[in-house]
């Protein structure tokens, strides 16, 4: 079991939830400022682990995190799905009427952007991050301030939450990989899914031959993006994540794909947590 | 001829600059807060057209610009390439150590936070837009105040260039779509590209099956992009981006691919820009 996990933002953030979900309790948090902080965090072997976004139902993917990831050499192995639900708190025996000012990440503010449209007497102001903001809610016992953050939030300040998902797109399911410097604990029999990553040059129908190979071995797309090699015009590299039944298919697959890509990686063997 | 184009941002703003490689000098520049602002223009007819940065080689795909592409029916009717380069300007007459403050878009301090590193004095305010601080500095005539902008500012504005070029990751990108209501002005001579969007069952084989078909018919895959659909489990919405050196055969291979495919939908056809 490990020790310590980094989390980008603080306790109470939706990282932080996702830690809970996946370590439990008894793991020590590291709280970072960034993802690029965190990542040092785990090269450094301050920590054990690193919880990161890597795409969302609204945003797609999140591109700089992979980049951390390829960029690193890091493992990913395992991921944890979460609906992202934002509540607005405030200190309790404050009615919504009593908040002139909510403060939040610029994203939170965007996506709550229809609801303080019905609450003209609330002033939005930019903040950092949105757990940040109960916290220093509690801590300065701020009156008549709002934060737009997760229950969990609500929970560890001891705020009342005053009107619940007020986001305007009411699922915003976000995915979230655990990151290891390396993986040997997964146990084979737990491993079901896949993170690739490869390079082809653009000749016609060469992704279409991959995908062949994949469907010839019965492994299942869940996600498939392009991005074009800037330093290299006309070639891309792919990131693909594959689900199976059979590890050996996927062992198969896999010894054909390296032979007919170029610089292919695997970013992560894990257990499929989407059901 | 059209008359008015809407831009997210202000003038000098990258956005301008395309608008400025496409259409010229003669079109009058609707300047918009954001981009839902750009669209809803757009919808009123209170403009011609829009012009949207819908994917860079840092962040990938903008997602919520294909959505709103997607969900209101538009369409794109061209395309436009620019490598983004980020300038350091001031009032003429001042040089960097006279600088104390840099105010500018989140995203823009965070792609030149290495350069700034190493002018500790200067600290780094966040503000909504790069263009509009340029703008700023002129009017109030704000002297030890820097921007971060395109050097199209720095001319309107008759700023100072004080460092060139200060975004870490040297080149970034970014693909801007031309986008209409209705698309009947692009000669079929003219249209080599496609940006096409479909929907596929989960099922193994169904994407490599319509990848097939697209090389069978000759046509290039320079962009793919899947989206799970929240509300539907184990269904995808695919962007795809094809080129093509003869209609014929694009026009066949979009008649099986719409057999093929659920919800098949051509984004726009245009002249492809990119050489």
């Amino acid at each position: 079991m490990i020790k310590s996990v980094a989390i980008q933002g603080i306790k109470g953030s939706f990282h932080h939830i996702v830690s809970k979900h996946y370590f439990g309790d008894q793991v020590a948090i590291h709280e970072c400022l960034s993802f690029d902080k965190a990542v040092q965090c785990l090269l450094n072997k301050e920590t054990d682990a690193v919880i990161m976004a890597i795409e969302n139902s609204i945003a797609g993917s999140i591109i700089p995190n992979y980049a951390l990831i390829d960029s690193h050499n890091l493992c990913i192995v395992g991921e944890e799905y979460l609906d992202i639900q934002h509540h607005l708190m405030a200190l309790p025996n404050q009615s919504i009427d009593d908040i002139t000012e909510v403060y939040s990440h610029p994203m939170a503010l965007l996506q709550c952007k229809a609801f303080f449209k019905t609450q003209p007497h609330i002033k939005l102001i930019e903040d950092k991050d949105t757990a940040s903001v109960a916290q220093r809610i509690q801590s300065k016992g701020l009156k008549n301030v709002g934060a737009i953050a997760s229950t969990l939030a609500a929970e560890l300040f001891q705020l009342h939450i005053l009107a619940k998902s007020i986001q305007t797109i009411k699922h915003n399911e976000t995915r979230f990989v655990i990151v290891k410097r390396e993986n040997h604990e997964i146990p084979e029999a737990d491993i079901n899914k896949a993170s690739l990553k490869f390079e082809l040059e653009h000749k016609r129908g060469s992704l279409a031959a991959m995908l062949n190979v994949m469907s010839d071995c019965k492994l299942n797309l869940t996600k498939i993006q392009s991005l074009p090699k800037i330093e290299t015009p006309w070639k891309y590299a792919f990131f693909v994540d594959v689900t199976f039944e059979d590890l050996k298919n996927y062992k198969k697959a896999k010894a054909i794909l390296k032979i007919m890509a170029q610089d292919f990686k695997v970013l992560g063997e894990y257990k499929n947590t989407k059901h």
